[in-house]
């Protein structure tokens, strides 16, 4: 177990923070070492299992990351771009991985995680299943190898409270539809189709939005030539895959040269 | 033969009257007894199997559909508004039942058919399918039974030269779960999802489009709520399927009272 | 608080009693006031929600059943046909209404059941969720709807632990189908397709069953007629969805006569 | 029009002899130089449009494939095992490429098409489209990319008719899956499960066959793991795609060095 590579959690008090946790505590591949929130946070100080509720864990939650980040191999984070930066700069100093689920960082967000990724290992992902980046990669292949007579289009369905469409793991497969084309997504792009639309023009790749339930995440892919359809699916039923991929990510970084990496890198895609 | 109900076809030279002329001829309920087509038509005083590009059927195509109706039991039309309100006329006049298939009707064109089925019997649908048809019914009944905790939303998909969303038959359906909330459709719809949208408004029912390849027609009716979905599906992979129902509608139309009629009152639904 | 309905849970250490226990300590509309173990059980004595892993909730696990009966008003039981027979006798005693969802009973236990059924209300069902029940009955009455011309199949998938196929909820399926039809199941079962076949009988229900990963369940009716299909189709996703049914079978069963229902009667259906 | 290349098609007379010829007949790329017939055969002398029921195609239908296949760039070949023998001989000697679709051929057969081979282009495959093709390519590489923690799961349906289960291109599938795990797909196959199965066994490639309606065929590959799921389909619905892979067969052949190819040649994957 000792030599199992230990991992600290960031925002551990989130959904996705104590999916992690959960997750962590039961793999035989790796330790839970920390557990970070932020200062003045209700958590500190206490056993991160009791706090969630259940056991303990024997890891105390702490305000202090590069103290936990110099006790880890690598630093899983699903927080917020602000803090993800400078999570970036404390685990390229401590050498520790750092696994980025982070969503929203924008181009100085990433000007900083680039440079904190000359020093150290960093991956990052706009979503970390397996799933749907075996999905982002194979539709780039079949886009490539099919030509317009097949149609492309994208449909996703999410749970009740999603504010936004198209999802961005949709818009992720979308633009690998258009990579293999050869073509920028914004020209192909048809959204939101209501009233009269004309018909479909040519190479235009389409996203639908169903949205209900507490539906974890769904997309397809479907390529539509006359007497045939391809269809490629994914199916979320558990947010913990997220969790899992993270956790594949922290330790496939273990011994890599420093550098930014994605999931495709990650899977040997 | 002789004694089975002879139909006649309108508007028999376009795809909706080929179809429905093969699907006649086929039948061993009834007999082809007469096509029409508008005056000066090429195909007026041929055989139209042979116009059709295949084997004579024995029936010349007409220009005259009060002599053709004359001689038949029922009249299967899927032409154009203005073409079918003389029809409806003309169908009463001969004592035939009229079955329209004809959309975009308007509300004078539908005062006239009104009056024509005082004097006979008229079936008319906006979708002559049986499954359809059971997809509408079952639609409503469902969410008359089901609360507000079960999103509904409906996804089509139809071909590439579509020019309108969501399909009419979408719209029935959206319809049919409205009537079974005992809401109007107009102030739940949510069509065409697309940027920040919020969350899901409850009681809403959503739409989305797929449009690719020749999909002859699919429908989804899916009841989204915690844990679970319940989905209708049905799946359109024949336009014979139209021209069967018009037929079924045609003999189902013999010895019913004068009146109007719907493909629910044909199918017993 | 004090008068919402009291439930007991009975084999509460088990995966769907330590789900209903979560269900009814989080719902509005009910209280937790019982928790039942088997004489000898290491949780006897210990407060549930502390013996779950989880915070206290105030309900000592007891292996006295009568006792705990005595203060509710329903007794929610998955456990096996023994002791089910046991609690049927003893909820009659104390007036509770006892919810069952107990498989695997035989003649006898459900002799015994009838007897207690005779003065309480006892609700019984082989799965609880609202939409398998609708699906049940939307099926008989669409078997009894369209004539052989549509070919049933029925296609069921789970998890990869399952020892049996076709899943108990798809011959529920596949028996109202044939109750629909007027025909004996027995006669009509087409299960586990391999080899030189022959043509689909006429009149046949089809049953396939997939097997993989931690699917909770899902199943497909296929009415496939030529031309067109129509598909009945349920997703869980979550098996809180048996315990929320359960609960709300306890809740319905407040007030209605003694004697024996189902899910129908609890959804009126 | 003359320069295009000219095709031959064998067993014209056939459900898929009549499909290649309309297909042929309405293309831009090829012309119909010849239809062939078993001598004896009624069709023997008659122009091959009139034959099918419509209009002339100008090609008279023969019994002698020689002559034909002298006159032709390629012959396109849905027959049987004996035949198709015959034809390679003479195709070989004719320098046409000869494709093959011809099914239920033994090794003796096909080691007459080797010996054609070595003097003439010839390609065979089970299946003619390019999406099941694709699907099969896919397949391979998606199950080298997962482990044995994706359970893989194959579900077809074909129509009423079909005799056998599971279908030929689902066994492609799953050659396909075995191959990319690199085991014998004999030790993992699961198909007709029925009654008491027992737990899923981990490696197990499961076959699921669904029969109904004039369903033309769809295939489903379901790689299943634990809270995801990744599934490619192929939707076939009109069997004019089989005829126009076979027509991109015969066009990519020309120029090809001799040698015996298969679909993923041609559709370069």
């Amino acid at each position: 177990m000792a030599d199992l590579p230990g991992i600290v959690v960031t925002g551990a008090s989130g959904r996705m923070g104590q999916m992690l946790v959960r997750t962590i505590a039961a793999s035989d591949k790796a330790r839970l070492v920390g557990c970070v929130e932020r200062a003045g946070h209700g958590w500190i100080g206490r056993d991160v299992g009791e706090a969630m509720g259940g056991a303990p864990l024997g890891v105390a939650v702490t305000d202090d990351p590069l103290e936990a980040f110099a006790r880890a191999q690598a630093v899983i984070d699903f927080t917020a771009p602000a803090a993800t930066v400078d999570f970036a700069a404390l685990a390229a100093q401590a050498r520790a991985v750092h696994v980025i689920g982070t969503t929203g960082l924008e181009a100085a967000h990433l000007a900083k995680i680039d440079a904190a990724a000359r020093h150290a290992v960093v991956v990052r992902a706009g979503n970390m299943s397996l799933g749907v980046n075996l999905l982002v990669r194979l539709t780039q292949k079949i886009a490539a190898a099919l030509d317009e007579d097949w149609d492309v289009e994208i449909v996703e369905a999410h749970h009740r409270m999603k504010v936004d469409a198209p999802s961005g793991t949709a818009l992720m497969l979308g633009q690998a539809a258009a990579d293999g084309r050869g073509v920028p997504l914004e020209g192909a792009m048809e959204s939101g189709r209501h009233g009269i639309t004309g018909a479909r023009k040519r190479g235009a790749i389409g996203f639908s939005a169903v949205r209900g339930g507490d539906i974890v995440g769904e997309h397809d892919v479907i390529f539509a030539a006359d007497g045939e359809r391809v269809v490629l699916r994914h199916i979320a039923t558990d947010r913990a895959i997220f969790a899992r991929g993270a956790l594949r990510a922290a330790l496939w970084g273990q011994g890599q040269k420093p550098g930014q990496y994605d999931m495709m890198d990650v899977l040997g895609l």
